[in-house]
């Protein structure tokens, strides 16, 4: 009753926000195992006390950030929807449209991109979340005419999670290339694939 | 001295390859840090003395396999090289010969693959170095007008590397998909793009 009320009050939850700030910090930096609830604290600079006001654990603080990072990549799975209704010609427009916005999520938070995408043990089920979300996608994009009919929509699908994961380790979460060169570096490949026009098919 | 000339002996030699079979599928199964060496002489029907007769330590069985990996890894890299004098009209059966032999060589022993490519803390350098190697290979074809000059070879090498990680992970240590099979899905993708082909550039 108690921390509910703390929590509620606008102090509480300007110390709860540094505490997270400070967790996604400790947590991107040292791995989960290595990062302690006293490394927490003294990075928020609060008490052991004050952190479990907010936070029944380590795990609990954890849990929440990947949650919120979960949310938000739900959110931009929403507005990705739009590709289904492409007008024709459209399709490489959008893509890359598409493609930017995910690149531009991954680096906005890239200590939280870092826990929840790369370290985190839900990490798998949320890729494959994706991967049925976008194969649902290219399947409807096949069948309007969009995307090459040859392709196996899991399998590509799958292909372009792939991609971005080992782009957005080298690249994103490094903060070396913005997410508007890379769009046009990988939509190179993922496009127009890699073989020379002249070669045989 | 003694463990020299032990480790020397058929006998000796056979003891050593069931710790190493025992470890590799315990380490699979469990992950490193939840497995004892009492679970590997346990499953190998060894002593936990004869464990330390060939191994100092849980990480030095660890490291060993991790080794032989990368050392098998390096063979199949090096014999890949044939792209690089590809005779006109070939690259895209070079390609897919080449890409077979890579989701072979991870399915040929998944246990060990899962360890070395996935929960290893080297598995990252080893991407690295593939991707540096596959970079090379991308510009030497392009220079050789068999790939599109279009494509920046590193983005392309990581992109290769992401779509293979992916798909292994998926499809070939879990041993869904043949190789055979996933080379010709993948290599839609990857020689001819996602784009239907009256899309205007």
């Amino acid at each position: 009753m108690e921390t509910q009320e703390r929590n509620r009050t606008a102090k509480g939850e300007a110390s709860r926000q540094r505490l997270l700030a400070a967790a996604t910090a400790q947590f991107a930096r040292k791995g989960y195992h290595h990062t302690k609830v006293s490394d927490i604290v003294k990075a928020a600079g609060l008490t052991q006390a004050a952190f479990y006001l907010y936070f029944p654990s380590k795990e609990a603080i954890f849990t929440e950030l990947v949650d919120s990072f979960r949310m938000k990549l739900a959110t931009l799975a929403q507005s990705a929807g739009k590709v289904a209704s492409l007008a024709p010609g459209e399709a490489a427009r959008q893509i890359k449209e598409n493609l930017r916005d995910v690149f531009a999520f991954l680096q906005s938070e890239p200590e939280l991109t870092r826990i929840a995408w790369f370290e985190s043990p839900d990490a798998k089920e949320m890729k494959e979340k994706v991967i049925a979300l976008l194969s649902a996608h290219i399947l409807n994009n096949q069948q309007a005419g969009h995307i090459r009919k040859e392709l196996v929509p899991e399998v590509a699908a799958c292909c372009i999670v792939g991609m971005i994961d080992q782009l957005t380790e080298r690249w994103i979460v490094t903060g070396e290339k913005q997410p508007e060169q890379l769009t046009e570096e990988m939509s190179e490949l993922l496009l127009y694939g890699v073989l020379a026009p002249y070669q045989s098919r």
